[in-house]
């Protein structure tokens, strides 16, 4: 939860001034987002959310989310529009920040989901990868097998004043899925971090995908790795097999997965563990003191690992 | 900014399903206020605020501010307007904490305000003085003249550390203020905290009051002071005349000053400003490593306090 950046009043004005969305009746910054400061907009023609892009979204990178967002709202997504200023452009500049303001998605995000969202978040998984399917831009997964290696040589040293082993764990995990990285897998646009935050409902019907700054181009089936992992444990650990078949058997019904990505499926997930493992390392010990901004623990995802090195198949993960 | 409490999906269904507000579209955490967690929520009714009350407000003063809201609100003060339940209460309980639903208040705070914004503040400080007058509950103020040496205490052995002589400028200030501060002023429900946050405006309009979480029963030219204070200075202690003589002159053509209060603006101006220096100065030298919260300088009121100290009258703050 964060504001990051302070915006005057001078401006917010004279931002909005070169967007066509009426007169701004009030705004409020939101204590939601690790990477980004997002302010809530409600004006005269509706409501809207002010988007300042921090250090940690290259610049170089935001017309890859900013065109596969309008791209996929065009396709029938349910997902934040940039909205284009006077002149015709979405990405403007705000505070020395690269800004844009997207469309406001009505929804809740679940914080406890059941096996219904998940069935509902595979269907969902499943119509975001074809309607990607035909985006013409392509960017390079930059957090998949490849870099995990270096993100864990930052944090080699100090992982097992973590959690004591978690260094030689993983150590076995990196050669192991370093070594047996499945290529060749169907593949297009991913979302790569569609957290139970990243998806709303409302009442139990999901209404919408947000928060596409992960997005690339890799394979369909780790996007679906990652979902059993952030939508399938609990905080604890505990696999629950039911809400994993759900979400398979939702995404099966609007897009079959192929025998190859059947297979691959425990490789995938539990390198999907390792990335958010990695990450979510690196960051708890580079934070600095006083930050804002709590870090996410990074042993949840050391316990979905030890799920996943035991996994045969893909019906230890509830596929029928 | 900071949402202290986090709501799980189930504690908020349950709560809101006391209220006839309609179906939930979205709720969002609000990065403002330090006091309490406060949602936006959109249901099929509209927009409100959801607030669960942290430590520093005391349950017992609840009642007093939210029969305030509404006695307000009905007077024609443009004001957040506590949401009764079925049962018919405003207050409730969620997560342990008192908990509220408010109407949401249209309009922006001004970061940098100007003179028409003072004067337009000051025409609505005077209107909420004259609409509290028939309000027939008091509460004390328990941040006046008689809990400043308590706080000073507390701090008083390392507010050198903050600044150089500080420790002795307040002693002399206190023993000024205690001995010279004023009774039998005209008074009522004052808001006491109206800085710049707790004022919308649309526009150049004001277009509303919000947080009353230190209303209280006290001179209602101490209330005009605390704005003086909150709306005149910048930053670096610079005092500007013209925006203090338009608050004045708003605050009087909706009710005159008399006499007494005219003449007690230097002191009430100078005691609020040390009330705010040492509220603030208290909460520096307690906070926490990695708070949530970033303390607000309790020099920008040591400057402040320069500037009354050698005021003479009210003409020093530009009253005609």
């Amino acid at each position: 939860m964060a504001v990051y950046t302070e915006v005057s009043d001078s401006a917010l004005a004279a931002f909005l001034d070169a967007y066509a969305i009426g007169t701004l009746l009030s705004y409020k910054g939101i204590a939601e987002g690790v990477e980004n400061t997002n302010f809530f907009l409600h004006t005269t023609a509706g409501n809207f959310i002010l988007t300042l892009y921090e250090k940690r979204v290259r610049e170089a990178d935001l017309p890859f989310f900013l065109n596969l967002m309008e791209h996929l709202a065009r396709s029938g997504i349910a997902c934040p529009q940039p909205v284009r200023n006077r002149a015709g452009t979405a990405l403007g500049r705000l505070c020395g920040r690269p800004a844009v303001i997207v469309s406001f998605l009505e929804g809740v995000s679940v914080k406890e989901p059941g096996v219904d969202h998940c069935r509902a978040l595979g269907g969902a998984l499943a119509a975001l990868h074809a309607a990607g399917r035909d985006f013409a831009m392509i960017r390079e997964n930059n957090l998949s097998v490849g870099s995990w290696r270096p993100l864990f040589v930052q944090a080699e040293a100090q992982a097992d004043t973590l959690s004591p082993g978690l260094a030689a764990r993983t150590r076995v995990d990196l050669a192991y899925l370093e070594a047996a990285w499945p290529t060749g897998l169907p593949g297009g646009v991913i979302h790569a971090d569609l957290f139970t935050d990243n998806v709303f409902f409302i009442g139990d019907t999901l209404s919408g995908l947000i928060d596409f700054y992960f997005a690339c181009t890799d394979a369909f089936a780790y996007d679906l790795a990652i979902c059993l992992n952030a939508w399938c444990f609990s905080a604890d650990g505990r696999f629950h097999r039911d809400m994993a078949g759900a979400l398979i058997a939702g995404y099966e019904a609007v897009r079959p997965l192929e025998p190859a990505e059947v297979e691959a499926l425990p490789v995938l997930a539990r390198g999907a563990a390792l990335r958010f493992m990695l990450t979510r390392l690196v960051d708890w010990l580079d934070v600095p003191a006083g930050a804002l901004v709590q870090p996410k623990d990074p042993r949840e995802y050391d316990r979905r690992l030890a799920f996943h090195r035991q996994a045969r198949g893909a019906s230890d993960y509830g596929r029928a």
